[in-house]
């Protein structure tokens, strides 16, 4: 049942034409979405400002092409994940304002205007080899329209980098923590820092790491109150949380 | 080298009695903690009005109750975790304004002022039998300073019961979700909300939970954005988190 | 001992040529399956109208083609799984009636007739990554003989789009439910619904999904009764397994 | 908003007290459990005839008698599954119908009427260990309105045993499997019968059983279709289930 | 110290050049292989008529030539087990004599006599997919001297077909029984004969197999008394226990 | 249809007074325990002389004193595992010859005659920790007719223990190894010995043992060939496995 | 053969009454341990001055008295490890000398001298409820010969704690870092210091800490080089380590 | 705040130009770096004459000629690991100095001079497949300063070739254990030799080896004292780790 056809229910129950437990019947039959479902949406509609984001892995080029385009020309801002130069091509070829990141393996289309969260995210990387996921993070939060801070390359193994670098980590809202192999970054920032810390495992390593689990326990049990944890390589994830919270301070 | 010593060092320098580089050596081999625990130290001083917390388990009665006595009569306000009602006993024969919740299984002993965040954060939990570690996170969280609202039994196999509270849960900054079993119920609730889920596994479950890690994994793997997880049974960690997330309204 | 050989036995007792004891002893000695597989292949008879089914995986083009061409010259119904189109072109070359379904992997020759079960089947999936599984399962299901009901794409993150189709799925006779990643829409289904809930994991998902076993922990962690769960991305068992039930409703 | 303050509305509207945009506005803000809680009740009024049913596990004595006492009165038969004889006691003192098994570790209060649901249900364990976890599925499913058929100490190490009772397993509609250890009985009984099969792995055995997920990985991994398996020692959940499904030959 | 070295010594003693106390220390500091792996060597001498074996798999085609090459010079009959058509077109080129199993993916030079251990092997495999590891048992057990019995395509899922053979599974002296997926029939073939069963679990599967682990598990917790296990996929093993085993018949 | 029956029919089909037809037909439905059951029967008749074995984990003292009066009336040797001296307190008040072995956890009862294999097992135990199973592999290897060699505490960390009773070990028909913590134990015997060797882990251990895992995985990924291994601290299975391979001496 | 035997025959040999070839043959099947046995020895007793070691886990308290007491007669010193209060009191009846140390859960009876290695060995400690493992691993050093330096609680949630003990941390020749939870401090002070790290993963913590697992991954995946680690909770085991470490100093 | 400032800041202060309790603020507010960085920077300076290592896996080779390049320039001697020739050719071409090892998979410019440790390190190796590892490991220590001894092929399947080489092992100062499969050889190695034990898991094995987890556990639950493990197939982090002990031989 539509909107419309509600009010036609309603307007024909005033005019005498159903009586009122037709009208009652009705109403308990309501499918939660006909209005849920708009409720939704207008709660979606509050979010305008914020891009539309497409998860690129496992989609041919043409089909990411397809529904970048159309998001674009609804007025969206589109963040592409997990993509490729070939599809950028793709997308550009339709989208000239794309432009690709190769090392976040992201593609971005500035089609719509990004409301500021007025909220800082610093994204701190353990190792280089941990920059693909540190700068998906990066990308996506400075997309949602956050201040970004990258600290890359301050593992724990030379904590003097780390140390170097607390008061740009303090200024930060929120602080992503983006590593592999053991992980033990996030106990150090948690320990350095009362802002809400998001971290993030990869899965760089071998042998012991098995897939980033390594670094995932570390951070679940870590001894540093403050942190949550996302899936791993979930740079995207981390960015995404980073900005609901950020978001807290204009509410 | 105290901060007296350090006084007497550079009023001797100014006094001529030792000459610039020998002041310089000895602040090169300054060690971190005599300036720098100082520094952290004022930085906590800042978070005056917030609680300090005893992880209860594994200490004896005396041990808690002795520890804090010493932070009550410093003026703290004390909350003491997975604790007992054995524990509680000794603690309260010592400082009788201990309240102790044998659900959360904590101790609060409102010695000091706590400081409101101004945030409010919604504690819900998917069965009965996860009221132990969402008490957990309720008590921590409101004793830190947050407004806390309880949803409890909502779990996703009666969706109803979450829907018919959906607004309840928009109303807060940030959503604590605790469920054991399967863990849904973490997915659910950030497809409902924009605001940041911190998800809570609870080792509630048989069989093939394997000790929480079915419903760790869930909530890890979430296709919903937004959710940072922490550890099993970690309420505690839960509202700490949250707690770093509501300050950032004031910041 | 064959079956005439068995006649012939029993009748040269009959004559008297051999004793009763050494027919008793003969019969004491009879293999099982002399017996016992004819009684099989008689049960087995009573099946008439479903398909033969053979497994793609790992088998050549040439090897699937030669077997499917030999159940179809025997009026059989054949269904092959997890194939590709080089497959397909091969058994096409022989059976011109063949179809392939690209996104299901599949390949059916409606050679014989299908006996209708008069069941039907709602097959549900979480993303659209899952839809190989779920067209998997739709496919076997329908050409089991079942009606079939498609409703993709309705992940819990999104729960508005799963109720705004609870009728849809209330009206089945079976669920079967696909969901990779955190695998947490079985439990939610189970929950809205009283009919049998078959569940399948996939293994989409990355990082902490460790190829479906957190889909399959939550399923089968599932605080809601009625659901069955069969291995991951095992479409095919779970369509197999539904048409068990469904048949019953002629029994 | 209740039933009476809805239908106040509507009258209040048609009274031309209120506007259209006004109900409109109340509408779009019903909660769902406002009407959606109530059509779920009305659904599971269908279920009349059906025992309600309480997890005893960590609840007190008190709790389960309290909570048994309310249904009952409400005409509904109960069944506690995972208690103890001391529960037993106190149920019984309140509910005198209460009848205790031990094996099962059940108490029913036959306080209502079953629907039977003229299904056939037959429940195989592999070892005598087997036997409170298929006791739970016997004693469920027959509360649930089944016929049970018990066939118990059928393990695949003495396969006469089965084979020479594979003519009354035929004659159930629906079987359920209970074995630990190896948990091989599944896949050989999914071989030998055309209906549903229900595993039900337990938790029976030592070493590489680890808890009972040697037997649920060999009944995710049976090479016979028509095999659901549900979670290690979930006796009740498979009963449920194997109701779900005769359920249907009435539909 | 070489055997001519220790002779020298021992006359140089006897002719009193050197003194008893010189000669004991000579013999204490004697390296265990100078006269143990002497002993070793004759040890393996009284193996005479067995082949030498080369595990193909990470050597390169002129690596295995190479070796093969070296030992068939020397008399011995060689196996080559894990290895490739194209490793054996590099051998044949050199040993003409040389045969290749496509399906054991095995090579054997038949250069020296086998010395018949006279007993029986018997190797069942559960399905198609399983029939490379069984025929690698098949190949090295019969180049080991055995006689062997192949019986493939036994699964429990059609456990006539098993019971239909029975009798000549009884008749071997050892039962290899090779099975992926859930790994069911080594328990089955334990009920039903008395002799030795080696168990060999494979990685045929996919999902919740996770590379042969469910059937490995499943052998091990095997309710059936009387079986070995061995390595996932490790045919050669199995023969080789088995050989072991047989070669008792003739102590 | 009894044996009897059976009879009866086939006079009645000599007599003429039913017909060929009609006995196929009642031979066709002959279940499989008429006479597959008797089949069995005299199978297991053939091994008269060797022990009924208890299984004693989780039976009550009672039962298994029943249990083992039946047998020992019968006439057979009973052996009981995994039991305690108030079992055997139990049994001794009816069975005055049974006899208790602490480290073993087992009860003999010496009833029956014990058909000798001609046999030899050894059994070696790497550490003290280790006794218990090994006594209990050494115990039931005894009381199935083999002769024991018990070579305990050859642990590798010591390998000139073990260097030293060499050809102890090499007297033996079939050697069991049993070793808790890393398990090497079996690859060395295995690589000095050409008998078979059955592997038993043992849960000994702690931290990275994870019950036994530890020892497991290394037995099954020996680089020795010709070791069958069994579950963890299954002694019994290894005993148990061991006389099916001495009893070949007999064939 | 003895050694007294050995020179028997070599005199018979020089005597002429055994021949070379029958001394030879005799000298070939020398078993290892004959001479092989005595080198160990010898070897053994150059470590003269270091404590024999009881592992007290599952021993009687009777057992480890009675050892203790003959070791300590032949003059050594001895080490109780992961032992009690119990055992200590029956130890001490008889060892007036022992000393228990309740935290450490160890027994030390200073019966024989203890050679100093000259090294020191600093002993870092995550958590106060790591102190058991981390006190374990100091007694077992000192009594070992080295100097120990306990640098406790400095887990990196504080990282100002250990940064203001590094100039200690530097002074040692090994460091024994002692941690559950997450275990990050190991890689931490790896990344600090220029010495041989041993890391000691507990097993504190809870939910995904797996009963250590995830510190043991942490450690094995560190980032920093120049770390050994060994098994949970095996305070002793890096202690003992640590020793053939620092007795290199006077190598 | 550099050097440099922090000495106009004390002059200013002498001169009377700032106060004390500024002075004391600022030093205060000094950055863990400021200082501590360059104590950091001169520590690491007398670690002179050692190499400097490139983690090669991941890098492309243009971007290790360039790292090399700068590294060699300096005067530094260079290792490159996990390398291949192609990147072999790309380094050469700038650096002529520089040698490839394919075994190892190393790159080493000798462009600075090493400084001896005075220690003499063994690497032994259990198979053949093992010497990728083994020789990371031996050219490392090598270039790190260490004589080096390689030992290899000395599996425990063939106990006598380690025991042939014990005088060799037990030469050395460090002994570094490379072993996949079931990795026993650190365990009976350990016990051979009073000397530190590094053991390497490598990922050689199939099936149950789980890429070198078997071989991992197993060294970690060593019976042997004495052992340090490190990451599966970390050859260079075990020859760290050995140059760490061995320098502290000119301690």
């Amino acid at each position: 049942m539509t909107e419309a056809q509600l009010k036609d229910l309603l307007q024909a129950y005033k005019a005498g034409q159903v009586d009122l437990d037709t009208v009652m019947g009705h109403l308990k039959t309501l499918k939660e979405e006909d209005l849920g479902f708009a409720k939704v949406d207008h709660h979606r509609a509050l979010r305008n400002g914020f891009p539309e984001v497409i998860f690129g892995q496992g989609k041919t080029k043409e089909h990411v092409a397809a529904i970048a385009s159309r998001l674009a020309a609804a007025g969206s801002t589109v963040l592409v994940t997990r993509t490729t130069r070939e599809v950028y091509q793709e997308v550009a070829a339709r989208l000239p304002a794309a432009e690709f990141n190769e090392l976040a393996r992201t593609i971005v289309v500035a089609a719509g205007e990004i409301r500021p969260t007025g909220g800082r995210v610093a994204v701190l990387s353990a190792g280089t080899a941990d920059l693909p996921v540190a700068e998906e993070a990066a990308v996506t939060a400075a997309v949602m329209g956050n201040e970004v801070e990258r600290i890359y390359d301050v593992g724990v193994a030379g904590i003097h980098r780390l140390l170097g670098r607390v008061d740009l980590v303090r200024r930060a809202d929120v602080v992503i923590v983006v590593a592999g192999m053991e992980g033990a970054l996030a106990s150090v920032v948690a320990g350095l820092v009362d802002r809400p810390v998001i971290a993030v495992p990869t899965s760089i390593g071998y042998g012991a790491s098995f897939g980033g689990l390594a670094a995932l326990l570390t951070m679940l049990n870590s001894c540093a109150a403050g942190i949550g944890v996302v899936n791993i390589d979930n740079g995207f994830g981390a960015a995404a949380l980073a900005t609901a919270i950020t978001r807290l301070k204009k509410v």
